[in-house]
């Protein structure tokens, strides 16, 4: 399985309960694909419905050409938790939550792809779909969706304290974990 | 320029200070690799020191070992900072910042290498590199870090209000946005 956590692998996590809450959790990703050997990382919105992670395209032009052909890609969610602060430089770490998800798009269409709007905008900004007005025929047509199953899919986590080494645990440092958190705001 | 923003062509900057700005703003980027035609898209950590993207790689297997080959990369910054709540779905956005830059990698060692650990050490956690032990010669050893030159690089950004096409400001939807901000909470 091209997913498979191989540095530090008892971060690794294949159970779809944990890889669905942290596509859930957040609405960007980064979705890698690959032009004439060249690799582009994009920044997107996705939602997922079920085993299957819809992505909306606004940086259309260069991703979307590639999508829908077949054409391998990656698409990566990380959520940042936490500085790891540890006695040594060394054993400093960060707390994250990242999935990987890979394989072929395909383009969506018809109702399909305005259930798979509805998911993200709902997603983002949840009641919105219902609230805003929805899409007409022509918007549609400028909007590209695409379906990735999650049929290939590995969830890495790491959390909790650091972790010192034996010989620097009498070392006058003080150590800790900083929270981070992606805060909403009030609308204004 | 391979980096050059197609889509929303109104939202592309090239000038070193705005790309700078948006790389010094975060510590999390997405490194994108190819393998086999296969891309990968891993999150890491990064810090910039004047005109060079420094990055070290805790998911280190599979991704240095393409680095260093002068096999091409992208790595993307993306920081989010708010939900633009429009009054046609159509027209609702994301504000964010970002930052692709291209190239290939070099090898990191000797002098360069600690001052870039200490640039990233302490762009993530200010004053950690003095506060905490430094790393040990066999510690270094197992560090990887590489170089990535700021020659080819564009920032993207969206900020601002929603957008609303003529034919719905008269449409009795509340607009707006939701600030999103990435918080450090207190040491725990």
């Amino acid at each position: 399985m091209q997913t498979r956590v191989k540095r530090h692998p008892e971060r690794g996590h294949y159970d779809r309960e944990t890889v669905d809450a942290i596509l859930d959790a957040g609405f960007l990703c980064h979705l890698g694909f690959v032009v004439d050997g060249q690799p582009y990382v994009i920044p997107t919105l996705h939602a997922r419905v079920g085993d299957v992670l819809y992505l909306h395209g606004s940086p259309a032009s260069r991703m979307l050409k590639e999508m829908g052909k077949g054409a391998p890609v990656c698409v990566t969610v990380t959520h940042l938790d936490g500085i790891v602060l540890a006695k040594s430089v060394f054993n400093h770490s960060v707390n994250y939550r990242s999935v990987l998800v890979m394989g072929a798009p395909r383009s969506v269409e018809g109702d399909e792809k305005w259930d798979a709007l509805h998911a993200i905008v709902d997603h983002i900004a949840p009641g919105r779909w219902e609230e805003a007005r929805q899409p007409s025929d022509k918007e549609l047509k400028t909007t590209e969706v695409v379906a990735l199953s999650l049929e290939e899919c590995s969830a890495k986590i790491r959390s909790g304290p650091p972790v010192d080494s034996p010989q620097d645990r009498d070392l006058d440092v003080p150590i800790g974990v900083i929270p981070l958190e992606l805060v909403r705001g009030d609308v204004a």
